[in-house]
């Protein structure tokens, strides 16, 4: 259950209400974030909420049968908008475009994609300084200064940037340049660093593991949730399946499960989803068609010099075209 | 290589053709379809096609390194539409839509979904006679009597009729009473089947196998083609994966590949491609936006009530809405 | 339910019997095996089956949960052993070796085999006349002529036989030269093949699908049995998983449950289970120490030479040893 | 290619043979681990490597293609022993048992267990202090003060520790108190927790990934390796695929691939494997008979009173029946 605390919720009250629970044989959990404080209620024992929702200091009580709590839609039926610092918006009803390179190469390289996306609206720039590789041996991004030069260019163009956190001790430094964090797959179990990030008032877009489950996804989204974190948007980017002709299978089912499932926003990676630069057009589009609140582009004025994963990088010319559809797309949907 | 022969080619001018592949080391397999003749040379000899291309009796030749040939797009450019009697054409720039019950139950069900239907410009109603069903102690159809009575109300509405075939034997008795022959995906690598249904003239729906690779689902067609039957389009209908949380993935990229891959025409298959009702929408939507060239859903007036599947039924109200959105969708995608 | 009835049951007892079910709201569905005569009633009600096991007529009666019945270990405790013709017997406490080539190709190569078999004990021989083959461009095996020459030599050498039926217009030729037949993995929810099979009193193997479920599996079994034969067993082939550093994934665990959910044989066919010859040993010993009542083994004289999956066939003097150290493996485990 | 360093190569050396791998378009990197040092060259160009090996200060150069280095058998074909600091070694011809519970849970819980292992010679034991849990409102664990009561005990009764750790920063606080680190499966891409694992001198257990390939397996023991650690072991725990009738499907082909692949040893986790405790033993006994160096096991003195993963832990008395058979099944399997 979700208990929200009035916000002059007193010591003694606070104090009564998890001795009540204990006495339930509840186990609590208090969270507190940038919006508000909750105490969240573990137990089995069937009870009337109500003789809960009385207590003094109590503003609402919620049963949540889910695993998942505080990302659940049964809790908060209205759906989560994301304000960044100023006129961005994700979440129901908007769309929200973000586009840029797998890794932040040069400045060259930067200057010319915030150029892209500042003719085409795209406001969100993603990119990689610290690159989870399969291999030690390759290249695992230009780090913090990459980062910084990366933003400052960035900030001049009023762009956003969304990038890859891959360790707690990274947090901190990065924080002043980074206005969204990405948890890539592989790490959409790393707990601790689910933990840190609740702890940081920047959006987080989370993505679903190489072969998590939806159920996974949003337990990983209620680390961040209960350690103070109102700000995260889920992200399908492919599963791993038998098949083969694709390095990935973007599972579009999973985008219109989670609209319904959580009050958070829904991003496709269409780039990891399909992860063949030929078929990641249609991919998005669908995306879009099942639900998504917003599409995350893989786009490089050079696709075939890129580092990394150029096989499934948009050109500039490509991703243009893309842009344009998936808001024809997107405003399709909407009319629905 | 896919040799297609003149129509007035002398037997002497094809055992010459076919001494020569043989000298090549080719393997050969005479193909006759209800439009065209043609040879299949297998060998891994490099060798000039043009010496083959130049001899008497032979219209054409093309090299398709494929592992499947007739059924590719590198031999045929132009997309295969596939015309059912009257006026109704499934195949790229069309938008087929087929919809109907899991199983016919009764006359009184059949008149109630035509009338649905019909009411809403469907054309193609589906519907099982002989189902495939995991247990023995399952309701296994109606068989040809239901078939039979389905025909009769059918052709006096207009609609076009598919159901799956499971067996050979079923096949002479099932023709007359049936526009499309549809191969479950159980059957889909049901070889035997497959052959049987090449030397048929009625076009066939061959559905994607429950873990068939898109490859698999190539070569199964090319046993329908090269065994005479040119008319067949490909089905998407959802594959295994890890996740529980849908009974089936569907799996979007499979469309956006079949449609470079193959000239057959591709329709998607939402009710099982997720298999939850709720979600039957935004997935066929999603499908329709990946390319497909059309959709089969199940419908029921009483979707609680419908044998076996009810769980991923539509409602008549509930298709009304979707069919119009599909068509929308289907509109803004032929504009891109 | 599953109701054993007695021999000299009356019409009118049996009338009697199924009016009461009905009345119960349970749907019979009557069994003639070549060993006894049930009925099986499904339904939802919950009923005192002591009121139906008083019945005269009625020699006894089980409550099986499962979704299958007659092959649940639930009604029948005892394991179920198959005696070929002679002195071989397949199930628990015995140890079944198959073993041959994928496809018969010559007189020659038979020879070889049996001499092979002979010379090692080995009493079944596998292989094939009629092969499911992805392309229709490839070899599909001999046929019945094939066939006929095998069963004379192998007969000859006191060699039994186990080869794949692909369809039920084959059983009747085939029955006479047959002491096993095998359903493969694609044609294991072919349902009227194992109705098919059902009423044929030769034992069948039935292999897993490629991503069939261990329910599945035993549902497709519960086809072959409620259609008259008791003489079934089940055989693990591999599974198709995300994995792609072997051809498929054989799965262990499923004959350690197996094992456990049914009183039917249970065999390992390790050469398909992991589709690789290097590996195929060590595989065929684990699956022995998992609990497989035998394995089936693909072997030929010249692996590379051999027909379609000489990748997964082991040599002859590779055979012979592992025979020997899964003899060992087997014993070992009996004396646990 | 890897390039053993004599180990008095001086600077002067070492920098010309940088160099010419430079000239050569090779990039390297420098791996010193507590027992060699080598350089890692990586690129496109066919050189002859004699005219590296000839260098002065290098003391062998070898070619490997594979993408893991330092963890393939293609480089160092003698297998990795890991001795524990006194009489335990880990590896081929050893057969290592680890077993404990799944969570380190009390001192009285700790005494009995290690009563329980000494008893049966088993010498090392597993527990949580640190547990990986899909909910943040789940019991994680009792922390480094668990650990250090847990060390006293088994240091005492010459019992070593096997333990997982989730992140940097835990390292240093544990190294004290444990003999081998684990990284659990959900971490096996943390390549930041990698690397740290790498600049210790302690031996690490490295499972699989939930639906890991085994290359990225011996890539991610790779960054272990080449961050100056060689003494790592890897875990095969089952992985995720379609099949529900179990937890996890232990895939025994890995075991069988890995001990071809790579020197290191290979363990085996039954429990988490197939993750029902009725199945454990078979499971655990096909995957020595597979090739496992060693096997890891969850038991408990009151299996249904287990912290978390109860389902999958074997009673003292079912695993003595255990340890007895795998020792068997080892030394059958060795005298092959």
């Amino acid at each position: 259950m979700i208990i929200q605390l009035d916000q002059n919720i007193t010591g003694a009250q606070l104090k009564k209400l998890k001795e009540r629970l204990k006495e339930l044989q509840y186990k609590t959990t208090q969270v507190s974030t940038q919006y508000a404080d909750y105490v969240i209620g573990v137990g089995k024992k069937e009870i009337d909420i109500r003789s809960i929702g009385t207590l003094p200091g109590v503003r609402d009580i919620h049963r949540v049968s889910d695993d998942y709590k505080l990302v659940s839609k049964k809790w908060r039926v209205e759906d989560t908008i994301i304000k960044l610092e100023e006129d961005i918006e994700i979440g129901t009803g908007r769309f929200a475009l973000m586009a840029g390179p797998c890794s932040i190469e040069s400045e060259e390289q930067v200057e010319k994609t915030i150029a892209h996306l500042a003719a085409n609206g795209v406001r969100i720039m993603r990119g990689g300084v610290y690159k989870p590789r399969s291999s030690p041996y390759s290249f695992r991004g230009l780090g913090i200064e990459g980062l910084k030069l990366w933003h400052e260019k960035a900030r001049a163009a009023g762009i956003r940037i969304i990038t890859e956190v891959m360790m707690v001790e990274q947090i901190e430094d990065m924080a002043d340049y980074v206005d969204i964090f990405q948890v890539g797959a592989r790490n959409s179990q790393n707990f601790n660093l689910l933990d840190a990030l609740g702890e940081v008032d920047k959006p987080v877009l989370l993505k679903r593991g190489i072969s998590g489950t939806i159920d996974e996804l949003l337990q990983a989204a209620e680390y961040i949730f209960s350690n103070g974190n109102e700000r995260i948007m889920l992200c399908e980017r492919g599963i791993r399946t038998y098949e083969t002709a694709y390095r990935n299978t973007m599972d579009i089912n999973a985008i219109a499960l989670l609209k319904e499932k959580t009050h958070l926003p829904v991003i496709a990676d269409p780039s990891h989803g399909i992860g063949l630069r030929r078929y990641v057009s249609p991919v998005a589009l669908a995306a879009v068609m099942a639900g998504a609140d917003g599409v995350i582009l893989e786009v490089h004025e050079q696709p075939e010099k890129a580092f990394s994963d150029g096989q499934q990088t948009l050109s500039f010319p490509e991703a243009e075209v893309l842009y344009k559809r998936l808001r024809q797309a997107f405003e399709l949907r909407e009319a629905f």
